[in-house]
């Protein structure tokens, strides 16, 4: 009857399902839907079920599940499988697939060469298409996964790619140099595997060959994958600018969460100590006139904000290199611009309310005044940080909110309480 | 000389060239590059800049760009352009291809019909190997881009498809029937584009034929268009979470990017205004004890972060639609619980700082309640705030922050001083 249930549901749908239930339904469902158990849902999984399914499962139904997996599939699975785990699912595979995945293993982690199927078509460039489609119908097995066929030199280096929509309408006679696509364009093995996904984005690649240090055709990897990875590096950015540990998934119990959430919180309560401390200087302004401790918050907040907004756009822009040497400059007038008009538009609707909220006029000359200065440093603190940060080495999507929220905290309350200090006392 | 430079240029890297050079400069590389320029770089330029171009080209350099451009791009390239510029790019297509065109942009915008290719290769399901070889042989022009062989019954329903792959390595009398793949999953033509991205991206496809109301097949999309929409969804998301208007681009001039970013910093306003009012009912506890002042935005500032990673992770999950009705009773309990957690243990550090820093054991009792309080607060609006939203029909991206940094803030302050005024004087 689960059978039933479960037999015309795709592997990630019934990945997903086990992942929202609780962990004792999921033991439940996967001891009952043994039989359908297969490699393709184990890949569907969450990284931290994985583990908790294999360890759980019986052998031989973990053993036969990998089995059926392309290798590079395998090499996705077992990568972020401790020691013992992973040697018994290598020990599973039959020889030439485990010879493949410990190469791949062998590539650095989060690069093209763990990414790539080692399941590869090429053919002679000199080759026609008649003797490409015998080739064809002739071998024992075909890749599960290819849509264009590599032609290589002598020495196996790819010169070009035929699709194989191409391959099928054209003559027999035809020489696949006359078919060959213009947007061939080999990976190699070692590139990042953000790169990777970059180039299929930005060049619309359905397949590319993977090349190693001496040009030689290693791998093929497609879309699919690169379409993962996108996918992946986009949450690490979302979830990195938000303070969230990137290794999260809603199936993470309490205590990992709170684990991964803690650091940004406590970098958090660092910067906010620093804008206390800010404000601790003022302490004698602020008994004077406890109208600024209603006040200034606002302050900060927005410059909080408008800072958010141009990291953001900067981060983005980094990430799909949109932002370079050559536009950095006429990006950093922009933003002090933009930080400007937006300051003066707040100036000018703060400045009226604080003078009527308190009567005040002088008082509402100094929000805004505050609130001009704020709002551009946090446009230039918003631009330069992430800027920096990349020039660093360091991922800007990791740490440019720490960094620009203290900036525009403490700016936004010295600011504010030290003209206040002056002008109104 | 200057074509010797663009030539081996791919044109999404020309594109984004002009898009990092300012706009004299641009339209200088346009004169002279005129005889490079092509519908390619014309569609792969930024949405800000192509309306700038399409007026500043002569009309004839316009018309040969488009006529080169496979339907589906001409559609994306258009259907954002105004009336009249609209007119002319449709007035240059051939009549078929104007009929394509017209015809998709009946769909609405962002819908599956808008986003397929009309170039189809189909064959009945009753055919085999040999059959269907022949036929794509016998074919005038086939589709620049395909996949798979669609196989349709008599009425054109779509039944399944075959990979090309398959059908170069099998034996011509094998029927079609017996190489179809399982992941077939036809798409409905108003199924809207970010279903579409979700479902290339979920099931691994690489291109899925389009049906409309009758079943029939319309169209296909493809991959690389698929993985074009999922990356500018999580822009959208990305710009939404930072209150940055989405049709953001870095060419933007400053009033343009001064306007998309006044509405979110005017919300910010409202709520940052809001926290004032709460602050002001404590104007009197406040000037008894300016310490309060100091330490408040401390409180405040922590539940708006704990704030914005649980919303950000919401945002995500629901996004990618692992956060569902069987699973949200159990998130919910979790947030809670991280908010607790997390909460008493900043309550100790800032119960602690507060204590030394000021020598008042019960400031640090009071900071340490109002923290737990917050958190806990924090993670519970983190995820009910996008999960409402999400119900009401609103994007959870676009309004959860401004919902979940008020509520922080606003009990951010109430606790801290409403606690201060009750145990402290
Ligand atoms: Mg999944
Ligand atoms: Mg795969
Ligand atoms: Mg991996
Ligand atoms: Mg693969
Ligand atoms: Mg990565
Ligand atoms: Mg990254
Ligand atoms: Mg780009
Ligand atoms: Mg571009
Ligand atoms: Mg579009
Ligand atoms: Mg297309
Ligand atoms: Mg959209
Ligand atoms: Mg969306
Ligand atoms: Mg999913």
């Amino acid at each position: 009857r689960l059978e039933e249930i479960f037999e015309p549901l795709h592997a990630a749908d019934l990945a997903d399902m086990l992942e929202q239930v609780d962990q004792r339904e999921r033991r439940e469902i996967l001891l009952l839907a043994r039989d359908v158990f297969d490699g393709e849902i184990l890949s569907e999984l969450d990284e931290s079920l994985r583990e908790e399914a294999i360890e759980f499962l019986p052998d031989d139904v973990v053993s036969e599940a990998v089995r059926e997996l392309e290798t590079d599939d395998v090499v996705d699975l077992v990568e972020d499988l401790d020691e013992p785990q992973q040697e018994a699912i290598l020990d599973a595979l039959e020889d030439a697939d485990r010879v493949a995945v410990e190469q791949a293993l062998a590539w650095p982690e989060e690069s093209a060469g763990r990414l790539m199927q080692r399941e590869i078509v090429a053919a002679p460039e000199h080759w026609n298409v008649g003797q490409t489609i015998d080739f064809l119908r002739n071998q024992d097995e075909l890749p599960e996964q290819f849509y264009h066929v590599i032609m290589v030199d002598p020495r196996l280096k790819p010169t070009g790619y035929v699709t194989l929509g191409k391959l099928l309408g054209a003559a027999r006679e035809i020489p696949l140099t006359e078919l060959c696509e213009d947007t061939f364009r080999p990976i190699r093995v070692t590139q990042p595997e953000e790169d990777v996904a970059y180039a299929f984005n930005q060049y619309h690649l359905i397949s590319a060959p993977v090349v190693d240090e001496d040009d030689r055709l290693v791998g093929v990897i497609t879309i699919d994958d690169a379409m993962v990875v996108l996918d992946e590096e986009h949450e690490e950015d979302i979830l990195r600018l938000a303070g969230v540990g990137e290794a999260t998934s809603l199936s993470d119990r309490v205590i990992e969460t709170t684990k991964t959430r803690f650091p940004w919180l406590f970098v958090n309560l660092i910067t906010a100590i620093l804008a206390s401390l800010v404000i601790a200087q003022f302490e004698a302004t602020i008994a004077q006139f406890v109208a600024l401790a209603v006040l200034m918050p606002i302050v900060a907040s927005m410059g909080g904000n408008a800072g958010t907004q141009a990291l953001t756009v900067a981060v983005r822009a980094l990430a799909t290199k949109d932002l370079t040497s050559s536009n950095l400059w006429r990006v950093i007038k922009r933003e002090t611009l933009v930080g400007l008009a937006n300051g003066l538009a707040f100036a000018l609707i703060m400045g009226v309310v604080g003078w009527i909220w308190f009567g005040q006029p002088m008082l509402g000359a100094v929000l805004a005044i505050a609130m001009v200065v704020n709002l551009v440093i946090a446009g230039l603190a918003g631009i330069l940080v992430p800027v920096s940060l990349e020039k660093l080495g360091v991922d800007p999507a990791l740490a440019s909110g720490a960094f620009v929220t203290t900036v525009t905290d403490v700016v936004g309350f010295f600011a504010f309480l030290g003209l206040a200090g002056w002008m109104l006392l």
